[in-house]
């Protein structure tokens, strides 16, 4: 009842989307309500108005509003878009393979949000085991952390980076409560100084016209060091920022969605392919340079895609093992609870050393997989 | 009135579909009236009960039901496939490049059906210059001929043989109308003998047993001579036909298909990967082997869709010339006219020499080319 109060008449102020609105996304399920630590909360499966999908409330002594993080759209080709898009300056930060984090303080708790706004029970755990963020969130409770969650033992995406090992954390954002508003880029730099915590990499700031040839370098040497791109940014924070990435992420992702050909969709492969046509162009490559993104490209479609078929025609199912680190096998218990919440289908096939195994299973590659090879038809 | 009529009584019992399925279609417009030579007449869009689309019913003096082409279903793997598919004995035939065309007499003319159910007026033309079809139609006014239309020459899938050379016609399946039923392959080859019909050419009968590793053999061959593929045939025709094709055959429609990105599906795309994956399992290739497969795939995505860049970035349109061999400009006019009516953006620019050069506008690849290269965001 009081919740229903609230919805009719605070929420669509604090939120500037109207009651009609709101109330319809609830009805469709669009806006669902669950229990947190026992409190009521609110998270919107989609966008509603202006409030971004991932964006979750939390009624507790005061109401906390932690909006979704913005889609970061991306640019085909650096010119003339960079010009289109920015005025003057650009800063350029890395964009690391990870998982997309929001960290905030509600009540006495800080918590952190996976993407569509799910508190990961691990992701909270590794995060304030990883940062100190007491004193930042003592100082700055409307404020939000917004970062990438990397390393190899990452549930959700593994990747190696050298300086991250087997979990870490990066900044790449600080936004408010509420209005989801981010503060500039220098402002950032400084908070997370003060207060000790990681920033993604500074790759330099350029003006709009000299940033194409600049980034044009800068991408082959992310690439060539199995990186996954860039973020291109206003200082200011005011227009929206746009990302780019390498040849040779877009052949990982590839390779990733055709070692489960028939989970990952045809829009996951597709528009990568796309992105390796642009950029090819962009960069004037020569026949070489041009055949090899090409060899690149055939075969991380291929090689994945053979060494399922062959794992799954030796009778196993094609699976993905993601290790984390738990104290105990209730801790890992409650991340895969986590997972089933999600939708994915996973179960623990190893406890041990404070590790825990999980293994993910994409059933539409291994049953069509196994239908093609006991003869059906295509 | 008479037609009504007709359709409520008559033609449920020809087809065997129940005149309420077939009036309910009347109404989707999935079956649609026509008026050709001034008689009336019936093309099925889809599919109706056991009428497969591409059916027309023509009324004259006589009823004329052309049935539509069967779709030939492809196997992914020839092991264990075509041993529970087939039994016995299996004629392979091979699959040519061209398009799909059924010739049948209705009263005194003969006419040419693309796959759709349309009457093309050029394939008509030529079917009956390239090959003497009146003794056959006077011997067999109840048997459709189903073959390919292959050639430089050709507006719709135009692919260089040498036997053929610029137009040419090769005879795979020999129907009766109303039923489908097909011949057997054996009466096929005695009839097109008799009537000097040129047939595909027929590469060998095996048990199926023996079968997947002779067709290993005979898909390289054909892919190294740049063929398209077989399709396997129940001697009786009492089973259905399968096809299977050659890596080089699945490189050249993707190089098509990325010459053209934003015009063809990503389905388009997918299937012919996911065909390389299983071709490459079972064909057991060594590590060169795959590699070359693998680069001929990645070759064939991004070479033709960066130069589809470059030449849209110099203000060209996506465009694709074909050549047909015509009379006059009334014909080509009427040519375009079909294509018109397919639904396929086209036209002519240039008639010279009785040759008339019909070119094809993909819009959606021009114009989300621009975009991009104007700085449209992904």
């Amino acid at each position: 009842m009081i919740i229903e109060d609230f919805l009719d008449k605070k929420l669509q102020k604090i939120l500037n989307v109207k009651a009609e609105k709101l109330n319809n996304a609830i009805e469709k399920g669009i806006i669902k309500f669950f229990e947190f630590h026992g409190f009521p909360a609110l998270q919107f499966k989609k966008g509603v108005g202006n409030i971004e999908d991932g964006t979750v409330i939390y009624f507790r002594d005061k109401i906390e509003v932690i909006r979704g993080f913005p889609k970061t759209r991306r640019t085909l080709m650096l010119s003339p878009t960079l010009k289109n898009h920015f005025k003057d300056k650009i800063v350029i930060e890395e964009k690391m393979n990870g998982y997309n984090v929001r960290i905030a303080s509600i009540g006495d708790e800080i918590i952190a949000l996976t993407r569509r706004g799910y508190v990961c029970p691990y992701t909270t755990k590794k995060a304030v085991q990883i940062m100190d963020l007491n004193e930042f969130f003592n100082d700055n409770p409307d404020l939000v952390i917004c970062g990438e969650m990397l390393g190899t033992d990452n549930p959700y995406v593994s990747h190696y980076y050298e300086e991250i090992g087997s979990l870490g954390f990066r900044v790449f954002d600080i936004r408010k409560k509420i209005s989801n508003e981010p503060i500039s880029t220098k402002e950032k730099q400084n908070i997370l100084k003060k207060y000790g915590l990681p920033a993604v990499r500074v790759l330099g700031t350029y003006n709009i016209t000299e940033a194409p040839s600049k980034i044009k370098e800068i991408i082959k040497e992310i690439g060539e060091a199995n990186r996954e791109g860039i973020v291109m940014k206003d200082p200011e924070m005011i227009i929206s920022p746009l990302k780019y990435t390498s040849s040779e992420a877009h052949a990982d992702e590839i390779s990733y969605a055709f070692t489960f050909p028939f989970d990952f969709g045809k829009d996951f492969f597709f528009s990568r392919v796309i992105r390796e046509g642009f950029q090819a162009y962009e960069m004037e490559e020569n026949e070489e340079e041009l055949q090899k993104r090409a060899h690149r490209l055939g075969e991380a479609i291929l090689y994945s895609m053979v060494d399922t078929i062959k794992n799954v025609s030796s009778g196993n199912q094609a699976v993905e093992d993601m290790v984390i680190d738990v104290e105990n096998e209730e801790e890992a218990e409650a991340f895969l609870r986590h997972l089933h919440d999600l939708g994915v289908y996973a179960l623990i096939t190893k406890f041990e050393d404070k590790k825990a195994i999980i293994r993910r299973i994409h059933q539409s590659t291994t049953d069509k997989i196994n239908n093609f090879l006991n003869g059906g038809l295509y």
